[in-house]
Formats: structure tokens, sequence, C-alpha cells
């Protein structure tokens, strides 16, 4: 079942050969319509009563893709907040009757805000929480209208079933929330919230200079297309990007690819690497750059095929014994995960061009999954 | 790096072609060694300064199937004492310096206690949290050493480097400690406790009775050693087992099988589908049975080749459309995982066997993971 909003009847190609080209293309514009939305001079924009303070415990809960967006966004509550979160994805969470501190708010994301199991969560937590935040896409959305505070991800219509705008809006409305979060629990101080506020305001600059990565990608897609097997590899906020990643690949390319924490690598994954498996590491040259070098270096000693995406520090200092790498714009660590979506998005997108698939309306696949 | 106890270099195969046979083989044995250990009459057998009353929240960590074992008791903690849990694998709880409530106990899990990762995230908790517990088989390790508790599992020398007994001795161990959890905190009276070690207690008879699997698997892994991938579903606390079943396949028999919460399947996933993508789908006939059911014949309507293990009950009421399906003896509901490890690990191994691999020596692997 396929649910757009009416006005979705006007959306048009514009030009590209796919709804999920132009909606990548996109990115640039809707992120920066959003940060004008979510930031104001000195401060977040954000409602008041959605205070922060001595909070015991955040809650995330979603589905595919929003999920991830998630997982992301654990790294940044914590380490920016000091917020212990709490992640799952809706269909567990809501069986598994999970026990809640009472003062604690619960963030629902979806894109369509219709996903039933993430609905379901909701309802579970509403009498148990301080506060329920809807994370949505259209406004006007179950989801949104059951939460205390619904807050709009401003992507506009997404028709492609594989979400890529959506994604990074979801991404940029829970970093701002984190931002929020550490300012109200004395973590981030005026100056750190500027630079950080910087570093968002520098994103859909940054963005279109990612976008570029797709030159080189149609070639290294030609390859990837013949692949059985595709590994992604990242740390810490990085880790989800590698889920997300090769969640886009199997939607589109129907590739079985599948993303790792690099340091799981040795304890079983490691196991499938040959010279056809291709490993795509995604790796922005921060403090665990290192670290993953050297579970990268471990796929290289088994004559994996390394694609490293990384900026042109950590492709100086690595690129030897890499099958190619992709350079990126250099980007404020606690962000990278927001502009690494797009060659992440960039890769499954050309791969399933040269394979030849249904990019906009893959097999097996509904836009909005209404249905448990 | 292979690091096994003096005493293994007497460990012999007892008439099996692998060790990992035997160690399979052992479980009914093991599992009974460690029930007589930790079960008391009318208790369990814990020390008294394991004392859950009160605890905001319980840190598990660990790698690869130690992490699963994690994974399983998150569920059987929250489900049993109310107590929430966090669980991530070492290698990313460590660097992200996750927040800890300082009322908090930190567990450890580790078949080696060697294990680096883990190591260093137990040194990263010593001084925050007011407990760390080490569940390790190797009871001189240095995990053991430096935890304020360390309980052995019981499992005997493992020398196959896929681990099979020290898993569900590990879930023993932890299924043990909900169990405490679930009286210190007054989730758990007299009678349900009893109620759930005599579950307990019976699982060495229904092990025995879950390795008359191995003859079907022997046909089945005929089959299963010509697919490319293959996935495994689960709910709830079948959900880690799926993980964990693929995580096998894949260290053996190189196999690219992913695991995936069965609810997750239609947000993405379920686009690699086709007639040549077996499907194993772990669900016990439980109170989350009819949502696997149908999340499976999603699954077949898109022409999946299912393999369902399940009870007789669940059987007799789903198999219609499955490519085959495998018996196992009714459990009680929180403990199946322990009990489904065992299939779990035989398709693993007859599929590894069909294909020619080095069942106890996996290429680029190492039994003991003391490197980053």
């Amino acid at each position: 079942e396929t649910r757009i909003d009416l006005g979705a009847t006007r959306v048009e190609k514009g030009g590209y050969k796919h709804f999920m080209a132009k909606e990548i293309a996109e990115q640039p514009v809707v992120l920066g319509d959003a940060l004008r939305h979510y930031l104001g001079e000195d401060a977040v924009n954000l409602p008041e009563t959605l205070d922060f303070t001595g909070l015991d415990q955040l809650t995330l809960v979603a589905c595919g893709t929003a999920f991830y967006a998630c997982t992301v966004a654990k790294y940044w509550f914590e380490s920016l907040a000091g917020l212990p979160c709490e992640i799952d994805v809706a269909s567990e969470f809501r069986y598994r009757e999970p026990p809640l501190p009472e003062n604690s708010f619960a963030v629902f994301v979806s894109q369509s805000g219709e996903t039933a199991d993430t609905l379901a969560a909701l309802r579970y937590c509403a009498e148990k929480v301080r506060k329920t935040v809807a994370v949505v896409n259209v406004a006007t959305s179950s989801i949104a209208r059951e939460c205390d505070v619904a807050l709009p991800i401003l992507a506009g219509v997404e028709v492609g079933v594989a979400s890529t705008k959506a994604f990074t809006c979801q991404l940029l409305v829970l970093a701002v929330m984190a931002l929020k979060a550490g300012v109200d629990r004395g973590r981030i101080g005026p100056e750190a919230l500027a630079a950080h506020m910087e570093a968002l305001r520098s994103l859909p600059g940054l963005m279109n200079a990612a976008l570029a990565t797709s030159e080189p990608i149609v070639k290294l897609a030609e390859r990837l297309a013949e692949a059985q097997d595709i590994l992604f590899l990242g740390r810490g906020p990085m880790f989800p990007l590698a889920l997300e990643g090769a969640l886009k690949l199997k939607e589109i390319s129907y590739i079985h690819a599948e993303g790792y924490a690099s340091g799981e690598l040795k304890h079983g994954p490691i196991a499938l690497i040959d010279r056809t498996v291709p490993v795509i590491v995604m790796a922005p040259h921060d403090r665990l750059f290192d670290k993953t070098v050297s579970n990268m270096q471990e796929v290289m000693a088994r004559h994996g095929m390394v694609l490293l995406i990384s900026d042109a520090k950590g492709i100086a200092e690595a690129a030897e014994g890499t099958w190619a790498t992709l350079k990126m714009p250099a980007v404020a660590e606690p962000f990278a995960p927001i502009l690494y979506a797009l060659p992440a998005q960039l890769l499954a997108y050309h791969t399933a061009i040269a394979k030849g698939t249904d990019v906009d309306q893959p097999r097996n696949l509904a836009k909005s999954v209404t249905v448990e």
C-alpha cells in the first residue's frame, strides 16, 4: 500500500530520471529549509516545553531507516547531553513491554507518521512517560496528532520508496534536539552551541560538494552491481550509517548488503571476506579513524575489496591497498552522519541503475508500512 | 591467535568428526552441570552481594556471540525483573563513553575472559557503577579477575572457533541472574520461581530431544549449502537467536546469512526475497507466534523458501506453504532461546559440512580476539 500526500500528485521528477535521484539532489535545499526553521540567532527553535533538564532517559522508537536515524541520535544525546538513550525497533519495543522511567521522554520517528508498529509503540508509552515527541514528515499524521509535541522534518513530499531526504532531515531534527538537551542539561555553553550551530549551517554547502561524488560513484557502481554480497563498516555514529547504507542497497538493488560495527568484524563476519566481497568503509578522519583503519587493513589482508569513504586527510593516510576511495569534504565530527548519508544513497542508486532494477518502486516494498 | 586452557591439550574429539559437533552434543551435559551449580532447592545459588533490589539499570557488554546472549538477557531482565537494560557491543561501548547511572551493575560476557574490547569496556565502567560482574568460561581470565563478581559458565573447554556450548551456558547464567533480579525486586514470588527453576531444569532433557533434529537437518543442509543468501527471522527473545543463527552460518559456511527482527522485514530486507533465498523462521508457539507467522506468510507470498522451526502446535498451525519444518519440543516461553540455539548450531554445522569448509578452524577467525 502506498500512501502519499494529496500534494504528491503534483510532484514531478523535474528533469531527473527517478524520484529518488531528485530527492537525493534536493537534500541541500530541504536541509537548508529545516535549518532556517530550527536554528535561531543564538539558540535552537524548539518548543520551550521540550525541556530536557533533569530527565533520566530518552526512549527513541522507529522502524527501518528512521530507526537508524534514532541509532545515530543515541550517540548525539549521550555525547552532547549526557542523556542515556534507549532505542528499539517498534515491532520489538511494543511487545516486550519495556520498563520506562517516569521521568523520561519518548520520541517516535516516522516519515509518514502512520507506521503501524511505531504508532502502537507510541500508544504503549503515552501514559508512562512525561512527554511523547513525534518527528515526522507528514504533520497531519496519526503519530503527529497523538504526540504531545510534533516536530516536522520539513523534507517535502518523498515519493521514492527508499527514504533519502527524509532520513537526513530526521537526523537534523534529532541533532537540534540533542543540542537543546545539551544546553538544558548544562553540557553545552554558548560558545559550544554557536560552534555546533555553525557546523549544522555548513551542511547544505557540504552536501552540494558531496553530491559531486555521484560521478566517480557511477563508475564504482558498475563493479558493485556484480557483487553478490557487500559489507558496510563504520564506528561510533558512523556505525548506523553503515546499517543505512546496507539497507538502501538491499532495498533498491536487491544485493545482500549488511552493515557492521567495524570492531565486530573479527567476531564472525570477517569469515565472509574474500576477493569478491566489496567492503565499504565510512570513516571521516575523526578520533576513531585509526581504529577503523586497523579493521579495514584486516579486510585487505584477506584480499577484501575496500572502498574507503573519507575526507582528504583520511584518504591521504589510509588509501594504500584499497580498491577505491571517495573523497568527501571535511565535516565537524558529530554531524558527519548527515553528510555521509549522501554517498551511501548515491552508491545504492547508481548500483541499482547499473543492475536495471526499478529504483522508485522496488519489488516487495511499500512506501508506508501501515500494517504490522 | 588461539588461546585455550592448558587442559585443552588433553581435549579430544571423542568419536566426533569435529570439536564443534562434540561441543554441540555436550550441551545437555554441561548445561546440567551449570544447573546443579546455580539452582538450589528453593532458590538460585548466586552470591548474596549480587543484590538487584532498587537497581536503576543493568548494562551488558560483549562481542560477537556473547553479545547476542546479552541481547536475549535484556528481554529476560526487563520482563522477569522490570530492570531496564542497556546493551552494546564492546567496541562501540568503550569509545562512545556512555552515561552510566551510578546505581547500576555492569555485566561483561566473554567465553575466554580475554576479549580486548570487552576488557577495555570493563575498565571504563569499573569506577562508575556499583558492581561489575563477569560471566566467563575461563575463571582465571583477566575479565574474571578484574570484576567484583565472577560467574563461571561451566561449559568446559571450547575448542571450536564458532561458539556453541559457551553460548547456551552464558544464556543459562544470565537467566539465573534474571530470576534472582526478579526475586530481589519483588516481581517473582516463590511459586513463579519454582516454576521457572523447573523449566530451566527441564532444558537438558529437551536439548537431548532437540539434538534429534540433526537427522532432518543433514538433508536440509544439502539445499542450504547451495544458497548464496539466507535470512533468519525471530521476534522477542527469538530475535537475538536469529542473529546468532546467522552468525554461526557466516562463521563456518561462509554463506551470507543475516538475522532480522521479523517485524523489520517489511522495512527493507523483504526486497531481497525471491525463490532462491531460504528464510529460516525461529518461532515457538508463544504469544508472538501469530505475528511472526504473518511476517512468514509475506515471505511465502513473494515465493521465499521458508524453513519453520517451531513446536508441534506451531507446525500444525502454520506449516502450510513452507519449504520445510523442524519440530522442536515444547518449552517454557522465556527460555526457548536456550533450546532453539541447538537447531541454529546444527544448521550451520551441517551446511558447512555439505560445503566442505573447515568447521573447527574457519578462515580468517581466531577463537579469542585479544586484539582490538
